[in-house]
């Protein structure tokens, strides 16, 4: 008999509790078993994803569906099976995350405090289309020491249950519980999951705003996630025409549907005029369409060089003032906007951007400083194009998601993001020790409170 | 007027906002100025005290309100003035915990990423009665970067409202906005900011499980607190007697009323009777309640030593298994549990402490390593007490509060809790950097992600 999602809150707790001494090594040969299960099993879950695609092309003729889901669901295309399994590998040979120790102490004599890294407890992972992201959050999980709920859309269902079976079974013969990792199908399972703040430690939310904003609203569990993407490019006065024209570009056109790409484009009012236009003209011959505002639309339309391109007319519109600065376009778009200032730029910026990734392109590092220190976002960037926020180029390996939250984690998340600490503090003392000793009075004790090195670990 | 709370909240963002290139500097001169001024005006200060004081002994008479809260009011006695105005200072002195570097790395020649520590921008911050903790606030939040609303209990509104009026004073001139603390003073003002999560990034409370929960339940904004404290201390076989019998009681009796105070005390099978005698003989002469299981209780009978104390028959009870296990008492009782391996130990703490702080007591490392691995708590301890969990005694210098939580900050909460991280990407290259440049594709640059220096600072 299925599990209610209660008793599927409750095992993931109770598997996660009772698997706190598995070691590191043995979390690795799971994730290799895991891969070579999957390996093996390579035609029944091809086979299943057969099924998923024939349903969602029926339902894209139906309009009921876009083209591109279909296209994100497919796991035989081009080298993505191998790159799921080889994501595996590479989760498998990060440093394990756990066991670092970020502050040490001693108290008093024989008194020892260490702050530990461990893993948070249990993960529920809600995700949209791309049933490989089983195998990734499966991956990240085992990795980190948390125990995960998994629901994918409804479109790969076939898949992913598919995956979950091959993973129960590669779990089965590891040290692990196979219940470790636990798959959900329904929307009505997970309305259930995010009530379980007893047992649920961590909501994770992959996919679009509205996914990540009803889950925020009906959960108490934490959410780690982005809302929105709005991040902006602003050309100081002093900006540099070939970085303008390359960082503006890339931000705008390199993915436009991504969450680090540029909505926003700032120019300071004395930037050259030329350099905006040698900017326009790289977008619009990139199929961007401008929404300016009236001083940067001005300056286009005195442009003999912009207005022979040949998409001028259609590519070149005013910006609606109330809509276009707020927008996350996650299309060829970008919405332009001239400010007085440096200071005038960074308001616009803190009030108007999602805290993402903002980026200046200037020749004055003193302008940069100022711009990094003041403009309140995840990631703030000079000379260096917002395509960059992403936990693969920030070097972590992996990415568990981007967070625009402010605790925690912040931006590209890795696997620190899946832990935290607990405080270990051991007495060598005869005796043992207790705080009644201590104090100010005369008499009593005082704390040495001694910093001891990082890198000697536990002792016991 | 006074501001409605969507502009309270608004008002707080934005100068959070318009305050990020006030320095370090200036804000330890602001702290010190603050604590100038309530030196000045500790005669008004006391003056409103006095007319809380007044009112709430009233409520007393009343039966409205306990006469320890009364104490917890009072401004004047012993030296807690002084020692308000001290913690000002002492926490002037701590480091800066902005501007530090946790990740440093070249993602490609002239390309260095730095992940650096800033604050996480507004806070709110709920308490009961105590009106110092006011004082404690404003100067965490000015120290740490972050904007504050600070709203205190209605026991405290005439003694609070006077200190945020000093303080207003002391910040009009500085370099901090008079607005950087604001004080609210109904609950209908809290039930909207609650709402605020625009423009309020934390919510702190300060006070008992039912005020942290009932916020927790009414508010999407992340939350940082405690919601209970069952600490247990468990008695392996192997357990000292002098070890346990001062680990227990000073667990137990130091400050019963903390949430650091051992609730649970489990007896391993195999333990001496002796060895629990010796421990029970030590709580009953503190005149603590033992609330026994069935095999604990047999014991304490068959003690002519302990049925010799005056309090036996009154301060010897059987446990009411489904409800003293699961009890905060924040008094002079403890229920008693035997275990019969560490294993069972560590599924009843688990299953039943509220993952603050357990401590065993034991002679085998290989145990204490078991038991700080496996048990799923904020503090795990060896051969000392729970009371130790507290930010001052882990040398953190002050406390923002206790987290029983598990994301962000865990424990005791330092200055460290009060700042996240932004990511700042600077690119010196000619022509900056654009990510279309990097691939695994042929001619695609590889990124470098090699490790530079944590202590060299930002770099533009």
């Amino acid at each position: 008999m299925a599990r209610s999602p209660e008793e599927i809150a409750k095992t993931s707790k109770r598997v996660f509790e009772t698997s706190q001494l598995v070691s590191h090594q043995e979390r690795v040969e799971a994730l290799l078993s895991i891969k070579a299960k999957l390996a093996e099993n390579k035609d029944s879950i091809l086979q299943a994803n057969a099924l998923d695609l024939e349903a969602a092309s029926a339902e894209v003729m139906k309009g009921n569906l876009s083209a591109p889901l279909v296209k994100r669901l497919d796991l035989g295309k081009a080298n993505k099976w191998d790159s799921m399994l080889q994501g595996i590998s590479d989760v498998a040979e990060l440093p394990d995350p756990n066991g670092i120790i970020s502050y040490a102490s001693e108290l008093d004599e024989e008194l020892q405090l260490r702050r530990v890294s461990c893993p948070i407890g249990t993960i529920l992972v809600i995700f949209e289309s791309r049933p490989e992201v089983v195998v990734n959050i499966a991956a990240l999980a085992i990795k980190s020491g948390n125990a995960a709920i998994l629901k994918g859309g409804k479109e790969s269902a076939r898949t992913s249950a598919e995956i979950s079976r091959v993973i129960r079974i590669a779990l089965s013969s590891s040290s692990l519980p196979e219940d470790y990792i636990q798959t959900v199908q329904t929307r009505d399972e997970i309305t259930s999951l995010l009530h379980q703040e007893k047992y649920i430690d961590l909501v994770i939310p992959r996919g679009s705003n509205a996914l990540v904003s009803t889950i925020q609203r009906q959960s108490r569990i934490p959410v780690m996630g982005h809302a929105d993407g709005l991040c902006t490019v602003f050309l100081d006065e002093s900006a540099d025409v070939k970085k303008a024209v390359r960082v503006v570009t890339d931000s705008k056109i390199d993915y436009p549907s991504a969450c680090n790409a540029s909505e926003i484009l700032l120019l300071h009012q004395s930037l050259p005029p030329d350099t905006w236009i040698r900017v326009a003209h790289s977008l619009l011959s990139n199929n961007v369409e401008l929404r300016c505002d009236p001083p940067s639309l001005s300056l286009l339309r005195a442009s003999p060089e912009v207005q022979s391109l040949t998409n001028f007319s259609t590519h070149v519109k005013p910006a609606i003032e109330e809509i276009d600065y707020d927008t996350e376009f996650l299309d060829t778009i970008i919405a332009v906007h001239t400010v007085a200032s440096l200071s005038d730029a960074v308001n616009f910026i803190n009030s108007h951007s999602s805290h993402h990734t903002d980026s200046i392109v200037t020749e004055s590092s003193h302008n940069a400083e100022i711009f990094c220190k003041v403009i309140d976002s995840a990631g703030v960037y000079v000379n260096a194009s917002t395509r960059f926020a992403d936990g693969f180029r920030y070097g972590f390996g992996t990415e568990v998601g981007i967070s625009t939250g402010r605790i925690h984690a912040r931006g590209p998340v890795g696997l620190e993001g899946l832990v935290i600490y607990k405080y270990v503090l051991v007495s060598k003392a005869e005796g043992g020790h207790v705080a009644a000793e201590f104090g100010l009075a005369s008499g009593k004790k005082r704390f040495n409170h001694t910093s001891l090195p990082l890198n000697e670990g536990l002792k016991f």
